[in-house]
């Protein structure tokens, strides 16, 4: 019997909660605890042990791989929060807010470590590979980061250089994941491959849903401020497919709007939407992520197991998806 | 034949410089190649591969490890630099200082990542063992530089705090290194432990004869200022062990003198230096460093390997202390 989406969440928790963290130093690792137990939606563990779960009806063998991913996911979001200077993480003070820089970098680097030295449970005939698939996947989110901050300097950046950067920042660890939890599931090669461009396609989607959400969902159900995007001048995908169909005149509104000191708020992210509506950007947004989830969820049929064993996958897939507006 | 220390030296530069390191994102990995090619007297991976050749005459499977504890060491470096603001290291820009504290945040990530592939390049059979003392030893450095950044804050640090944050803070990294380049020699399990050991000592009378040549090194020999860490307030051997030795009114001068805005730097250091003086501090660091440094040698007698081929070792042991005051 394979379990239940919400049956491999708590077995990932409870795996989690066995985490043997030392007291000492506290400020080295408190951060640690406090990062790891502020939720999430622990997207990259479940999607791991939903693609061993597609190989193997037990799953256990990858939960220290699973509770890996998670650890690294929450260490980029440590040394992002410095760098992006955000203050709030999930609703409550960041690492860096609460402890300081000092501290988030240290904490963050111990994280690193941590995810490592969990990845080495995996069972040993799969450890070199498993490494392989980490360490690669750990490099590109760290190049995705940098292109996201270079993309803050250029003036302008294209739709492609754009899909390239959050395919490297947000996806490439989804399918990382997905692969890993594959390989110890023990599919083949050929069906490693297949889920780690699945997860790819599916974190695109995934992705530009976020940005689309952000000009365009409704605050309550977000829980959050819409339009935090535009106001910070942020590069999106709405951003950028703005940009490649404007002409000059709209091009100088998108560049300059964010930075107007003579406008509000409000009416900085109206004239912005206003334009990303002349331009069609909301539809496209919404085209693109369903050309992305529907080559994601095309992959999964193309699969060497039996179509029912999928189920659980694409229910979890459908739930990321399921966002609304 | 066992290869000369400077032909150990040359092999692990020439596998360094065949390192691969992707060209772009250009902010990401130029300030790895800049900080690996710094020089430096590349002391762990020389302890590796020379703990290697006590058990085995070719020591090629040993130099990817040896390359990730030098890019490892290179990683702390950059982060410690933002930690500490530090804006020289091995007399250029820092990382930090050239690029920004966000580069070297991510530039540092990315290089710890990078210590992890090459690591894994050790023969399979030994790659879980290897991994294992790699990572607990990179854990136990961040606590090092923890304990090290909370003892600014401490009124008073004990000796025996002191010497347990420089075993974290650096033997730790030369004992790892010791007890890998064991590991892929093909020591037993007990050679390793020794090796480890040894590196410790010899470890700490490096820190301590750093702390030393600090307050009373040569300038001219040593290259750099003395007095730095005075005029910093730092926490070294010396201070410790002035302070644990001190009546109240010795111990408020040593407590205050750096940030005393009344006297000159000279002054400054001429005052704590009397002090030290008066407490016998130097003598006590002499001894110190002697017995530890002894203590490392004397576990190389212990060692099951022919004497002779524990020259190298020796000779190199003998090249760490010997820097002049």
């Amino acid at each position: 019997m394979m379990p239940t989406n919400e049956q491999l969440l708590a077995s990932f928790e409870s795996h989690l909660a066995q985490l043997d963290v030392p007291i000492e130093p506290e400020r080295l690792y408190a951060p640690l605890i406090y990062s790891m137990s502020g939720g999430g939606k622990r997207l990259r563990p479940m999607l791991l042990l939903l693609a061993c779960g597609l190989y193997a009806d037990d799953v256990r063998a990858a939960l220290p791989a699973a509770t890996a991913v998670e650890v690294f996911h929450n260490f980029t979001l440590l040394h992002d929060d410095i760098m992006d200077n955000a203050l709030v993480r999930r609703g409550k003070p960041s690492v860096y807010a609460k402890w300081g820089a000092n501290v988030a970098i240290l904490s963050g680097d111990a994280m690193m470590i941590c995810a490592y030295r969990l990845l080495r449970h995996t069972p040993e005939a799969l450890l070199p590979r498993v490494m392989d698939i980490f360490s690669k996947m750990a490099a590109e989110v760290c190049e995705g980061q940098q292109y996201d901050m270079d993309f803050e300097h250029r003036p302008k950046v294209s739709v492609v250089d754009y899909m390239h950067m959050i395919e490297l920042k947000t996806s490439v660890l989804l399918a990382g994941s997905a692969a890993i939890g594959a390989v110890i599931g023990g599919a083949s090669e050929e069906d490693v491959r297949k889920l780690y461009r699945f997860a790819v396609e599916l974190g695109l989607a995934f992705q530009l849903q976020d940005d689309l959400l952000d000009s365009f969902g409704a605050e309550e159900e977000l829980g959050k401020r819409i339009g935090g995007d535009i106001l910070e001048g942020k590069q999106t995908y709405l951003m950028v497919t703005a940009m490649s169909r404007a002409d000059e005149e709209q091009r100088d509104v998108l560049r300059t709007t964010y930075k107007d000191a003579t406008l509000s708020d409000d009416e900085k992210i109206a004239r912005v939407k206003e334009l990303y509506r002349a331009l069609d950007v909301e539809r496209l947004t919404e085209q693109q992520i369903s050309v992305r989830f529907e080559r994601a969820l095309g992959i999964l049929d193309t699969l060497s197991v039996p179509a029912d064993r999928t189920t659980h996958l694409r229910e979890f897939a459908k739930g990321l998806m399921g966002r609304k507006k």
